[in-house]
Formats: structure tokens, C-alpha cells, sequence
């Protein structure tokens, strides 16, 4: 499937910041477009205060990738930029570089349905400096978002304890693709259907939806409109009953649905989608059961999200299919991740790969130098840890110690020989070609559900969830705190 | 332009809610496809607490009008789905009339740029039912996006007071067109520029940017950076001051600043994106006033908002340009508007028009019945009141009472002869055809600044605005009173 190619017509090689193409052409200028550099990118938090996030875009970004070229109208748009002093912006060379330019970066990822942890990276981007620059705006675009709603759908669905979550956020979701890779992502998340057809169609997405409060009100009464649906769907009835009185409505659905009966035909449920959800899908519960219809499900929307989802779970509510749209697609208490990207390693005129470091005066965003890998140790199935690595550098096989990057006095023995260990970061390109083949949604789903079991619950807690340990290999701690002393020794200097 | 053409491949038209489609095969099944109705695109409240709201996006429910229709493979896709008994989920005649389909509607709206209040309708779709159903979820999911952003987009450039605001938030947009529709929307609420080059492209909009962390990382030396970037762009020189030590940073800025100037050239200013901005924004302020470069532009960027941006020009930070990202183009503190779009018509059988109303336990949930448009009352070039009124009825010259939706003891006279009235809701398609033009983008642009000029500086407060009164004219009351009163007695009657 080639998403973006479905989705976009043509080249989306200037879907990138502006700064990407003025560093480029300094680059190009300096003679440095060639060098080669690494780059991670990565988040520092997990989103929502939570305690694990899903990793999810990487077929959009494998398609982006493939298709990353320079087209003539883009270049022709780029000619016509105009410096101050009314020269044009750019040199015909670096035009003429752009629009030869060819994709040839490996790229190495987490899978789409990984439970990932701050600082450690989830793609990393080895090739040319000016390729590495283009790509680092489109990449995190593309990352953040996906990963922020499949994170979100995992909560809710855990919060709804294996019952089916519905996603139709589309009409309040932030723009055509905003609603579509949020849908795409909400399945990876966990989520059972989406409401968005074209998602469907477009990712093979279950779709589901019955009809609105709008087919009611076109009819001269309630009774009528559940009957004319009834007509049209025998099979598939779930009534929305709170148009005019939520009470009467729940009547209006069971009467409809013995009239189904009566042919043969079950209603399959009813909708509340206003009011008090505990106390009406309670009172819905006990007027089905008493009408003789206790397999009619109960569906509950109106801006749901996994705190009230937990919170009408412990009230007891009586629902059994959770409707959620904005709080989901749009991520709505926390609408960004805020991963970056950021260069680690820089290759010399010899050959050699150089770290570097970015000294800050926040220690959290003092980045990570090197080139690495991330090894998620498993004991009995379990996840115990994550360890950030050189990977030129062997791990000691007798053992080692990771330090969180954030806090050295945090510290955890590694026994590799007494833990199963899987290199998470898998190649995906290679000197520009893919090597890799993205697994059906369905798979990526499963990968999800997979994952989180691999972790203690208490990690996946949604308020105040007890820390994953991820931290530094030994060697990479050494070499990151030997860089940010001689940084900071480099300035002083200076001054 | 083609927006959605030049984004988006082919037909968008299963770009909406399952639900919608299997409302239009009940209605057909019905065989009330084609029965005339009339549907109030609105919201509820303002963003952000906020006590105004700039509408936008209606290029794109332009576009995506003209080009409505069902491609074969939409047909292909709806043909392939099953109902549970594995039959076909829709009849062949119905997915017939789907390919046959042609946008017939009439639609009128409020203009881009337009400033607007909750209740009244920014949006009005009159036309056969299956259509309207079918439009609803789009036209919400773009409405309410570029709405919500063109908003945000406003408030911090108002809250910037005249000073240029980029816009870059790109990287942390909720996917391609989140992106792309947040960029096109903030352009229009105020801002002076974007980073995303393909919004440049598509839309017109000024793209700017210049350099990261990583081109600084990149080199040896910052200094040596600096440098590089001068002979790359000598006109164009923001320095990125803080990938090491802010203050060092600056001197480095103002060594190339110097060498710069022996060429006759001069630094445009520095960029600040970490630390304390109004401390180091007032050192470096200092420090480049003190080296003889008192033109120098700051530039401040690091998770801004209308609320930072008013605090720190309350604290009288030394910046000039406010870069604004993630904030903006998520719409952060409040991601979605939650636009509706509610039936408020039905034409029966006689031709006549029906008012509908949708009864609700909450009352800001009940809909303002008939069909309406809106009128804004101005005395002496400023805006005093806007009245929602029944399209049909002659509104007394000699004056009438405007009525808040909420509160019916809140009122208002209007006499006419002393204000200046003009409908807002414009014709946009009559019976399918476009018979409005879309003016460019700068023209929307300035029509919002020229909109909000209009209002008085009270309601464009940031927080606790004053309220601009918005009400229905008497007879829209009258009638809506009766309908609410006849229908909460016909649920009295069923109970």
C-alpha cells in the first residue's frame, strides 16, 4: 500500500520547515552536504503523564521516504524565491542538486506497535547532512502524531478493559489527514472500528456507525424513524434514544425491537450519547433485561476519554461499547508529543564517526552522542528494561549497569546471560533502498497488544504509573559525560 | 486554486462518517433521498475562553463541493461491504444513485476572515436530504480546524501588538494537512509568515526560516558556524544563539555581525529559543545595542503562546519577532471547537417549509429551528450587535428585540434606522454551482484584521471578555419557544 501516494498527488519533498532548505544550501555552499551524519529522533516525556507510549507511522514514513524526490514545480517554486535585496534565494546549482537528488539514507526504526520510552531513539537516520535536514521536519510530523493517538487509543482501550472502543473523530479531528492517520492509528492503538470510511477504505480499517440524532428529527416521530431504520438494516439496529427524552427513546427502541423480534430479526443495541451516562445506561440495562432483550448491548458517547471511561466503570454503568471521538483523534489533553531529532554523530574527513553533544542549560535536553541501538531485555516474558547502546561497542556478555540519562544515581545490573535481549531499533532502508516490509494493520494491532501485555500493569497505569527503568549503557554514559565536560570546558574558554 | 486537488488525490467523498452513509441508504430505502432540508453549521462556545472566534476554511468546503461525487472505487468499496449475514451491506440501486450522485445544494456562509459568535450559523446547507447527511462530517472537519486555528492565530498575534509572529509548527502538527490547513489558517488570523514550504507553495503564504541547533553542532566551532552561515546568506542572518552558552552565543553573533558589516552587509538579529527569554532577551538587547547594532531584530521563540507573549511584553522583554509553533497549530489548550451541524428544516410534501427542533436536557443543546441567516448591526463603523433571523420574515423597520438563545431575560433593542445591518451568511452554491469567488489569501488575511477592528477592544481581551451580544429577532424566538413547548408536550404525551 503506498499511503501517501493514495493520499497526496506527486512530491511531498517540500513538506519540510523552510530552514531545512536555507541549512541545505549552506551545506551545499560549505561543501558539507555530504558529509555524513546521524540523527535520532526521539521524545523525552511520555505523553498524558502516562507511563508507556505506542509507537505508530512508520509505513507513512517508509512511503514518504520512497517517494522523496524534488519535483519540477517544486523547484520551480523554489527559483522564484526572492532574497531582500531581489536576487533569487537560491543558486541554479543547488537547484539543479536538489532536483537530482536521490534518497539514500538508511534508516533504522522501532516497528509500528512498539512500547517505547523517553530518550531512547525510535528511528534513527544515517546519510548525507542535507538529506538527514529535509527529512528531520516531515519525519517528526508524521511520528509524533501517529504515536500520540496510538498511545491515547491504547489507554482508552485499556480503560475499557477489552470492550469495544468505537473512534468517529472526524468531524472535530485537525484536518483531512489530521482525522485519517488518527483513525489509522487508533486501530494500531487498539481501538475495534473507525467511523471514517475513507480511513477504512484507505487502510482497511473496520468501519462502523449506525445513524445520527438527524434521521429522528426528519421523521414526525421517534417510533417512526426507529422503524423506517429497522427497515432498512433488520440485522444491524442500534437506536439512538436520546433525541427528545432518553427514557421514552429507550421504550421506543424496545418496542422497534420486538417488532424485529417478530420477524426473526434481533436489535443489536441502543445509543446514549448526552445526559447522565452511569444513571441512564443503568436505567437502559434494567428496561432491556425487563423487556426480555439482556443481549441488546449499550453504547455510550459524548466526549469520552480513558479517565471517564475508568470513572463509569467504577460507577458501575451498564455499557458495553464506548464511543469516543474528540479526546481521542485529537489528543485532546495533551495534543503533541514534542519528539525531536537530533544530530549524535558526525563522520570525520578520515572516516571516522565523531559524537556531539548539544550542551543545554536544561539537563533534559542534553542530547545523546553516538550511534546507538536500544536492547529491551525480557526475564519470563516479562520486560525488565531497556538499555540505550553503542553499537559499535560490544556489551559486556558478564554483565554491565545502565544509568538513566537524566538522574546518574539511578542505576540498574544488567545480566545479559540471565535475560532474553531484542534490538528494537530494525533496519528499514538501506543506502536508500527498503529492506524492510510493513506488516498488515491487523499485525501491527496485535504487535500492540502484544507488547503492552509484555509489561507490568503497574506501568500501564493512567495516573502516576510506576517508571520503566531505560538507561545508558556504561560505555555510552562515559562517553556522553566525558563530551558535555569538554563542552562545557570549550565555553569557558570562549568567555 | 484546486486546494483539495492539488493535496488530495480523486474523490473525497467517503471522507465522512459511516453513519452518514447508512442514514442515505435508510433515507433511500425510505424513499426520502430527495426530500428538501436545511442544515445549520454552528458552535457553541469560543475557543479558548476567548470572546470572539475567526471563521475559516471555506476554500476548502468550496472545493471539496465542487469536486463531490462517488469515483468507482468508492462504489467498488461500498459494494464489498457486508452487512453480518454476509450479505451486501447496501443494494446495487442504491450505490447506483451514490455514482450518479451531483452536488445540488445551496450553500451559504460566512466569508473567511469573518469574525463570529456562538449560535449563529457559519454555515448553511439547503438541499436533498442524502446530501446534506453525507456533507456534514467534512464540512465540520474542516471548519472546525481552520476556525480553531485562525482563532488561536489571532489572539497571539493581537497579544503580540502589531510585532511579527512566524508560524512553525510543522514538525508538531496533527498530521500532513494538520499542518498544511494550520498554516493556511494561521496566515489568516494574523500571522506573517510560515515555515512549512509547501503550505508557502499551495497557498501563497511568506515561508521564512533560517537555521538549527544542528547546523551550529555541525561545525567545530559555533563561531565557525556563524560564519559559514554569513557567506551562505549575508542578508538573511538570524543567529541561532543557544546551542551552547546563550550569552557567548550572542558575541559570536556579533563577531560575525562585525565581519558582516567590513562587507556592507548587516546581520538581520539573533534567535533565542531556550532559557529565560525576557532575561536573555534583555541582555542580548544590551549587548548588541552596546556593539553598535541597535537594528538588530530579537527573535524568541520556545513553546509561546498568546498568554507567554503577553507576560513577557508585560515584563518588557527585549524581543521583536515571536516564533510560534506547537501552541498554535494544535490549538494547545484547546484542540477542537466542536462545531455542530443540526436539521433545523424539513420541506414536506406541499412544499411548505417545516421548522425542526431537537429538544434536549441541556438547554444550550437545543437548536434554533427555520432557516436563518445572520445580521450584524453596526453604529459608526463599529460592530454593537449580531441578530439571527428567519430568512422569510420581513424584520420590522421601526424595530424589534433581539433575544439571547441562553437566557431569554438577556435582550436587546434594535432600531434599525441607526445601525448599519449587513447578512453575513453570503450565497456560495446555488442549486450545485459555485457562484462565489474566493478571494486570495491576502485579502482574507486583511478581512480579518479589518473584522476585528471592528469590535471593541473589550471583547478581544484574552481572558474574561466582555460578551457581544448575539440574539434571535422575536419572531425566531416566538416560534422557537412554541416548538420546544409542543414537542416537550408530544414526549408528555407518550410517557
Amino acid at each position: 500500500m503506498k499511503i501517501t501516494k493514495d493520499l497526496y498527488q506527486g512530491s511531498l519533498a517540500l513538506l519540510t520547515d523552510f530552514y531545512q532548505l536555507t541549512m541545505a544550501y549552506a551545506y551545499w555552499k560549505a561543501g558539507k552536504g555530504e558529509e555524513e551524519a546521524v540523527f535520532n529522533l526521539f521524545f523525552r516525556k511520555h505523553p498524558f503523564q502516562g507511563g508507556f507510549t505506542v509507537a505508530a507511522g512508520l509505513e507513512y514514513v517508509v512511503d514518504y521516504c520512497r517517494n522523496f524526490h524534488f519535483e519540477k514545480k517544486d523547484i520551480e517554486y523554489l527559483a522564484g524565491m526572492k532574497a531582500p535585496d531581489g536576487s533569487p534565494q537560491f543558486e541554479k546549482g543547488f537547484l539543479d542538486y536538489l532536483e537530482n537528488l536521490r534518497f539514500s539514507c538508511d534508516i533504522d526504526a522501532v516497528e509500528e506497535g512498539t512500547v517505547v520510552f523517553p530518550n531512547a531513539p525510535i528511528l534513527r537516520v544515517k546519510g548525507p547532512l542535507i538529506q538527514c535536514q529535509l527529512l528531520e521536519t516531515p519525519l517528526l510530523n508524521i511520528l509524533n502524531f501517529q504515536t500520540l493517538i496510538a498511545t491515547k487509543a491504547a489507554r482508552i482501550t485499556l480503560a475499557a478493559k477489552g470492550e469495544p472502543v468505537l473512534e468517529f473523530g472526524l468531524r472535530r479531528a485537525q484536518g483531512i489527514d489530521g482525522a485519517l492517520a488518527a483513525s489509522r492509528a487508533a486501530y494500531i492503538g487498539g481501538c475495534t472500528s473507525t467511523s471514517n470510511v475513507m480511513a477504512g477504505k484507505l487502510f482497511g480499517i473496520p468501519v462502523s456507525g449506525t445513524h445520527a440524532h438527524s434521521w429522528i428529527m426528519s421523521f414526525e416521530s421517534e417510533l417512526e424513524a426507529f422503524e423506517a431504520y429497522a427497515d432498512a438494516f433488520p440485522d444491524q439496529c442500534v437506536f439512538l434514544v436520546d433525541t427528545y427524552d432518553t427514557l421514552q427513546g429507550i421504550k421506543n427502541a424496545i418496542k422497534v425491537g420486538e417488532i424485529l423480534r417478530s420477524k426473526g430479526k434481533e436489535m443489536v443495541g441502543i445509543r446514549i450519547d448526552s445526559g447522565d451516562l452511569a444513571y441512564f445506561s443503568n436505567q437502559a440495562r434494567e428496561m432491556l433485561d425487563g423487556a426480555g432483550f439482556p443481549n441488546a448491548k449499550i453504547v455510550a458517547s459524548n466526549d469520552l476519554d480513558e479517565y471517564i471511561i475508568a470513572s463509569l466503570k467504577s460507577q458501575e454503568a451498564s455499557i458495553n461499547v464506548w464511543g469516543v471521538g474528540t479526546k481521542l483523534v485529537t489528543a485532546f489533553d495533551q495534543p503533541a508529543l514534542g519528539a525531536v531529532y537530533k544530530l549524535s554523530a558526525i563522520r570525520t574527513e578520515e572516516g571516522e564517526w565523531q559524537p556531539k553533544i548539544k550542551v543545554s542549560q536544561q539537563t533534559l535536553k542534553i542530547n545523546i552522542p553516538g550511534i546507538h541501538n536500544v536492547r529491551r531485555y525480557y526475564s519470563q516474558g516479562k520486560a525488565v528494561a531497556d538499555m540505550i547502546f553503542l553499537e559499535d561497542q560490544e556489551v559486556n556478555p558478564r554483565g554491565t549497569v545502565i544509568i538513566d540519562p537524566l538522574d546518574p544515581t539511578r542505576r540498574k545490573r544488567i545480566m545479559p546471560a540471565f535475560y532474553q535481549g531484542e534490538d528494537l531499533l530494525k533496519p528499514i532502508f538501506k543506502d536508500g533502498k527498503v529492506i524492510y516490509s510493513c506488516p498488515p494493520i491487523e499485525k501491527i494491532r496485535q504487535r500492540t497488544k502484544d507488547q503492552l501485555g509484555s509489561f507490568d500493569k503497574t506501568h500501564k497505569r493512567l495516573v502516576n504509573p510506576h517508571i520503566y527503568p531505560v538507561g545508558l549503557e556504561e560505555n555510552l554514559h562515559h562517553l556522553r559525560m566525558d563530551l558535555v565536560l569538554k563542552a562545557k570546558k570549550f565555553e569557558d574558554e570562549n568567555e
